[in-house]
């Protein structure tokens, strides 16, 4: 079934390989043979040192020196250390980031920060589309405030000045539109925008937002941006200082390669730091965590971000995700991994069409580069059928996944991947299609978690 | 300097040890040569096979099926199963208990869901020892809320009715009073009580509070009570579900043995959970979070206390500490290791004083055994003397800590220590002072993390 292209195509992605300053980067990651990895937007693999780094903080570290590690095993240094390890992947200062719970987390403690900064502003805008978890926090926190200004003042009449902080979902093609509204209102002297909270790269589509534009249209309407960089950090380089960003929050499982459920990172520009409120004032964020004090103080800067003690064996495993994407600096970093992401990704999607258009596969990701993450997503006709495909594709070692309602998502990560990966992978969907490979009853089942 | 003991003191020690049926149990974890832990109440150290079951979770989970691990090594339901693994150590259901996040984090959760759940009562009221970052939640969460009713009302003038929550701090020996108090109020149809925030063990000095007791205080006070199981969970049997408990969190790597900063439980009665609103709704929390729907709805049950994505490497820790813990199960479990810690304790501070009380030890812990956790705190004259002793004693391999501002603690966790252990330690300390080597610059300096 194989459609008439000449070896030569193969052989080309081969000598791209071959020529490919960052392929050996590859063998600083665990991948099961006869795979090609395309979910590593979803959980990147471990580099090949984790599982040694783990068995040394546990028999030597955690059972040799014991809770003396937190001193002697920089244990107490991991969150800032690892934050400023993550600064320079996104444009930030060392001392603008820090490592911490989990990204849901994070976004509760910006959000309320940022609310909080603009007060009698009522506005959160997002995105229709945004991760979903995203959006429940922002709900999660609005029913909170809601809630506890109801309850104290039962039996007294709400005034006309009592507005309630409310999200506004918007489209992402309306965003533009949104912010130049909100930015009339601004000029108007009925500025109501408090905090934009977008994710940069869709997580469906893989589209790419604009972020120094976006981050300028908000300011002029008088707002603070958050922004999550769950797809966007450690896939290419993201400028948050050179936009300047507000505040921002992301992922360590997906492009940093943190281990499954890694902390999260959280990032406050300097500008903000030093009054930036935020509720979750455990311990580890207070200036002097050791003295006991009863009243809460908060740390100087971006420590105050932190809340309890922090999960350090799983950040020992992030921090070898992080130094086996930093082994790409001296070969280009990011803005290399960014050519060869872009290339993956055009492989992929030209061949995939080339051979499967005429089965319905159309591509949703921005064909232009300025506007796509590293990850390339189809629809099929049937969402029955898209899901079926990743499964069919999976049972054959091209590891996608399916997100609903109806997408099929393979995400490229340069690290790891070669062109002829890309390359393989479309010949496989296509396979799959061509041979109606995935119309099975052990393919068509929907799974519990995709 | 050794004071006129027969030889028979300790050899009786070693002869509870060779009749100890929980004995074994010791082999069960890494524990370095020449050093008696009593820090396991900081850190506990990790079980044998933990590095063990990091290689496998690693090597070949994580490194193998990659993604797929989510169901294919069950970490999707690591939460819930761990939390069921912890609730029979705590009196609590199955499905009364998850694991996840940081204990601070759950202690926001559970302190919000409760404020929300007793609208008009303005009352937090806790103990001026409580472990700071208890209070420092509670004092984040009511600045979060009294802003949140400042912001919107701009211009609007307060009413009467506008009562702010407060926390009110007493002294332990007060509570009692404090809760008499609050009860008289309610009598009086002035009730204000809406959470009583305690600790069931005092960390500086191991004192115990009565859980069934206060329990019962509190509710007749119409207020709900968080439990705190910092100190409590694993060392001896916890009746949550007996007491009529409403809330509690724990911690992973004191007692349980899950590895620094270990994820934490929570726990929420089941008669409180169907309406239970907590303001963290992370995806992990939804019914349904793999469809990715725009609005939250909490799940069913305890699993709307998670959040966001766990971190799965530090739950796999966690529970080789906890399956090291069940493997006392047949042999007695909780209540055989309630009276071997209570042994310990005893020989350790029965010895210490009677060889030290002339230097000015006085131990701070309740020798009432049901007023007593599984730890023994001293003080000394002068509080640079009490860090200085601890140090030289960690000089000596005898691991205790120092806590601000002149305690020395000492924490015995009957899975893996001797009576000898109980007794070679008490004579270390007595030796230290006789010799005073702790009198040198060494030793005097002030740690930063103690």
């Amino acid at each position: 079934m194989r459609s008439p292209v000449p070896d030569s195509a193969r052989e080309r992605c081969a000598a791209l390989d071959a020529a490919d300053p960052l392929a050996g980067l590859r063998e600083r990651f665990v991948l099961p043979p006869g795979t090609i990895y395309l979910d590593g937007n979803s959980l990147g693999p471990p580099a090949r040192d984790t599982a040694d780094r783990l068995h040394e903080a546990v028999a030597h570290q955690w059972g040799g020196d014991l809770v003396r590690s937190w001193n002697s095993a920089g244990w107490i240094d991991l969150p800032a250390r690892l934050g400023a390890k993550i600064a320079p992947l996104i444009g930030a200062q060392p001392d603008e980031v820090i490592v911490t719970d989990s990204t849901s987390v994070n976004l509760f403690k910006l959000l309320a920060g940022a609310v909080r900064r603009q007060p009698g502003r009522t506005l959160i805008l997002s995105e229709r589309g945004n991760f979903p978890t995203d959006l429940y926090i922002a709900q999660g926190l609005i029913d909170q405030l809601a809630e506890a200004r109801r309850q104290p003042a039962a039996g007294a009449v709400d005034g006309p000045h009592d507005k309630q902080l409310r999200l506004e979902l918007v489209d992402r093609g309306d965003l533009p539109a949104a912010l130049a509204a909100a930015r009339a209102r601004e000029q108007a002297g009925q500025g109501d925008l408090a905090v934009a909270l977008l994710t940069q790269i869709d997580y469906r589509t893989g589209a790419r937002l604009d972020m120094a534009r976006i981050t300028a249209d908000v300011h002029a309407a008088g707002g603070l941006v958050l922004w999550d960089l769950a797809h966007s950090a450690g896939a290419f380089p993201v400028s948050l200082g050179e936009a300047g960003a507000d505040l921002a929050v992301g992922c360590g499982y997906k492009y940093l390669n943190g281990g499954p459920g890694a902390p999260a990172f959280a990032f406050v520009a300097r500008a903000l730091q030093a009054d930036f409120a935020q509720p979750l004032s455990g311990w580890m964020g207070h200036a002097t965590p050791f003295s006991f004090d009863t009243d809460y103080r908060p740390a100087e800067g971006i420590a105050r971000l932190l809340c309890g003690t922090p999960p350090i064996l799983s950040m020992i495993a992030l921090e070898a995700g992080l130094d086996a994407l930093h082994a790409a600096q001296p070969l280009g970093g990011l803005a290399a991994l960014r050519e060869k992401s872009l290339r993956l990704t055009r492989i992929f999607a030209q061949r995939a069409l080339e051979r499967a258009a005429r089965h319905g596969l159309r591509c949703v990701t921005p064909m232009t580069d300025a506007e796509r993450g590293s990850q390339v997503s189809f629809t099929l006709p049937d969402a029955d059928m898209a899901h079926a495909v990743i499964q069919a594709l999976i049972a054959r070692g091209v590891i996608g996944d399916f997100r609903a309602p109806d997408i099929l998502r393979f995400g490229f990560a340069p690290l790891y991947l070669r062109h002829v990966d890309a390359w393989d992978a479309a010949e496989q969907l296509a396979d799959v299609l061509d041979a109606r490979a995935w119309d099975a009853p052990h393919f068509l089942g929907r799974a519990a978690v995709t």
